[in-house]
């Protein structure tokens, strides 16, 4: 499954319209300013390394329909294209990330005729998502070690290909085992109220010939109680520098079942989720959202009384003491996270340096 | 909130539609056969002793209307009526128990007047009620020793007087702490995936004006963390020997995170509910529903991948050691369970025998 591409033409970016599963796998081609906004807005692209990619193949394909025009006027039609892509999810880093790094090729290529310049934007955005599949491979790598071929594996949320561009990151280990052979049986928590768990994490496993069971997720402690679970894999949303770990709601209340159950509990994600200015996980400030998520989202009539007050808070921190290991593109650290946490981001500095 | 009783007449049946609930608030006037069979069979009204209690009053309701034959002739059209709505739900013990002790009213009193016995069934209708409401009430001042003023309680499913007469058995403490002039913040668990939490114990709080905040199952650990719990409460289906108890999908994970967090965790039930056959959790067969329930049900659209397979078991079964006690109408047991189980089932036999 390929969630973000150029068409054979390079003029397009088609891409999975995430808003339509899992009941259609519907592929858009996309080629105007408009188009693209859109998309990115209403979610039909969605996860932040996918949101980046999108945006650089779209100004990419937007910076040929004015490749006849002068260095000056086309560095004006591009910046404003740029400027008004990242209006469309102002809060969200990789897309700022993503068209500056394609705005310095324009910048630092100057002297170039806009047709080499041109051909220089096409190759940088391929290379921004041949960066994140390679960085997810890594990680999946890493986290495959930890498998032995049968395992059961339960996952909490999604953090997958359509997130990212290839592998995802928690589901990075399942699917690289998988091209290689082997059998896992995943247990895929629906993820309550916004169902990521149900709609995505489902469909992406689901499509790659995995073995794939679907629960609530309060059946989660049921399946490890059977000893169905050999190893739970989460992603993160943002990593303390002690090794406490936000992500989506739920993540916590499944380390502390698989700590009672002796199961290990695995985080996985880029070391750009580990925050060098957070000290623990009270640093971390938790996004609370609508309460009409739980009470109608989805829903044909709403599910509880109307007046009723609901706490919906999109994540939780799961306590480092519950976590066997965090595994990033540059090795798996274990506790004392402090050490392994300070080293890790220390390894990737010094690589940064000599690249 | 009355959900079962005798209209002012004493002609008809009044029940609150659960069918109808969060969303209407709708009561019905039953007085014929079919309409009695109708709302069991379609769970307008639900709850074991909630049948028993309408089944009840419902063919007291019935033999007002055949007062005026012989005897031979009132005996033959009762039991006509109680065969069809035992039919109605073969499987509910406690309907067929409510008619049966309707009948015996009957032949008791076969040496008096149908107009005496007609009277004496409205009286056994309503002891049966009372007994009910009695029973309840005495579980829940034993939990309500178990609480302070202020306190945080999470609660799984449902398991209060819609299931009931009146109080219920998991939220009896909280409705007669209210009563008492008590205040408690009560966490509801929405209960995926039949919603019973949100759709029914929500209303039912907060119709009795309890400070009530919904939540997913998934956020239980969340709300814990932030210390807002001082003690789980939760219904039962059944109870082994050995304290190991069945109970709603999800409750054993509650269980476990109350542990990790310090939590007490009370079951309430009556004795009813403790099977001396049973003694572990093992011997507790899990009834397997439909994965529809998961999928689409209550969805405007499916939110899963179609063919995705899902695990969808009714019940799960907490293991003894992570209760703190069981409240009956007997009296709180704690462990070791074997020995207070034991001593309460022989308190229920010596009562039952001196009354």
């Amino acid at each position: 499954m390929e969630n973000i591409k150029l068409s054979s033409d390079k003029k397009k970016v088609i891409i999975l319209d995430q808003t339509q599963l899992p009941n259609q796998t519907e592929y858009l081609e996309i080629d105007t300013l408009e188009d693209m906004y859109d998309a990115i807005f209403h979610l039909k692209v969605r996860g932040a390394p996918a949101i980046g990619i999108f945006a650089a193949y779209g100004i990419y394909c937007l910076s040929q329909k004015i490749v006849d025009q002068e260095y000056d006027a086309f560095y004006e039609a591009f910046t404003g294209y740029m400027k008004y892509l990242e209006s469309s999810r102002p809060t969200a880093v990789n897309l700022s990330w993503a068209l500056e790094r394609m705005r310095r090729v324009v910048t630092e290529n100057s002297q170039c005729s806009t047709v080499q310049i041109v051909e220089l934007l096409g190759e940088e955005s391929r290379k921004i998502q041949a960066e994140d599949i390679k960085m997810c491979r890594t990680i999946a790598g890493y986290g495959l070690t930890l498998l032995e071929e049968g395992d059961g594996i339960l996952t909490h949320c999604n953090a997958g290909p359509l997130a990212t561009s290839q592998y995802g990151t928690a589901l990075g280990p399942i699917l690289l085992g998988k091209e290689k052979g082997m059998h896992f049986r995943v247990f895929v928590d629906e993820t309550r109220p916004l169902l990521q768990g149900a709609r995505l994490t489902a469909y992406e496993l689901q499509q790659a010939g995995v073995d794939t069971t679907l629960i609530c997720d309060n059946m989660a402690s049921s399946v490890m109680q059977k000893k169905w679970v050999q190893a739970c894999f989460v992603g993160c949303d943002r990593i303390a520098m002690n090794g406490d770990t936000a992500n989506k709601i739920g993540t916590s209340g499944v380390a502390i079942l698989a700590k009672y159950y002796g199961i290990p509990f695995y985080v996985l994600g880029p070391t750009s989720t580990i925050d060098i200015e957070c000290r623990c996980g009270d640093d971390i400030e938790i996004e609370l959202r609508d309460e009409e998520e739980i009470k109608r989202k989805y829903y044909e009539k709403p599910m509880a009384p109307e007046n009723v007050k609901c706490y919906n808070p999109a994540f939780d921190v799961t306590d480092h003491t519950l976590i066997t290991g965090i595994i990033t593109e540059y090795g798996i650290c274990r506790a004392p996270y402090e050490e392994s946490l300070r080293k890790i981001m220390e390894k990737k500095r010094k690589r940064q340096n000599t690249t």
